[in-house]
């Protein structure tokens, strides 16, 4: 089975990639830019962005989109992840949380499929805590100042089998794997 | 003249309507949410916006996106200042700025105009600083923050009366109606 995911980002395809070749199923790569819509929940924003894409792409497609959720900070920088990325970056986080104690925070993935002409969502959250310092050189984006819970060092400390391992974006690949092997 | 300015947001409400009255243009308010695009460009938000608008409201209208552009922060937070603010709010944006000299910020605001089934963009900027420390009631958003060139007090300081005379919003509006008026 051959299955498109619609990114123009290559980390996160190259995560997607490894997963699909466990199971068995070959992702293929479309970097196309897509609209996403302004919206507190991740949720919405793939469904939108399915609902533009599926009459410009021919076949079963994914897309998938993501966002650091930090306790302390209201859930900023949330759906807007990568403007926030790009504009403030990991040091701009850290003087953000400078004087506090709660670190908590969480990855949220939303995998959405368009598979036989229907539309399905796949969550998945990875918890963990923001940390002191930047550290680790794998990843991408915030993965340098996230520790997952399971680990006591940053996603950027961890190469991308490690990371996909226990990754937010993993489990809802998973699960979307998972669901297509049952359907 | 009737024009019905879409937006929930009822104090760009209170700036638009004294703004028109100068010009005895009547502007009438419609509290609608509606789709906003992920996009670094506000010209681009707002397009996108006035496109799904125009099929379900009647007669002309417009809508208006506005952002806070803080240089030092390139550009950060753009497009997602309410929800920036909305989450980390103006201590947020002080804390960021904590020990940085160049306080050089802009207002930018876009109207996205609807008339005679065409669509017109008018932009307007603001320019001035980022304070350091939150000052005033009036307004809303990062008024309390931003000193405009002109002035040496904050736009929280200033009544809805005195920033009209000098807002990016205002800026906007007026290129709007003056178009209106030789149209």
């Amino acid at each position: 089975m051959v299955l498109k995911f619609i990114t123009s980002n290559i980390h996160k395809y190259e995560e997607a990639l490894l997963i699909g070749e466990k199971y068995e199923i070959n992702i293929s790569h479309e970097n196309l830019e897509y609209i996403e819509s302004q919206n507190d929940s991740f949720s919405e924003i793939a469904r939108f962005s399915l609902d533009n894409l599926k009459e410009k792409i021919q076949g079963d497609f994914f897309i998938e989109d993501a966002g650091l959720v930090i306790e302390c900070l209201n859930g900023f920088p949330g759906p807007y992840s990568s403007f926030v990325y790009s504009t403030i970056g990991n040091q701009g986080i850290l003087e953000l949380m400078r004087n506090e104690k709660n670190r908590n925070a969480k990855f949220i993935s939303t995998v959405a499929l368009f598979y036989k002409n229907k539309e399905f969502l796949f969550v998945g959250e990875c918890h963990g805590s923001i940390a002191s310092e930047i550290k680790g050189e794998h990843g991408f984006g915030y993965d340098p100042i996230f520790i997952p819970s399971e680990k006591n060092i940053s996603f950027g400390q961890l190469d991308v089998d490690e990371k996909s391992l226990l990754s937010h974006r993993s489990i809802a690949i998973n699960k979307m794997i998972k669901f297509l092997k049952e359907n």
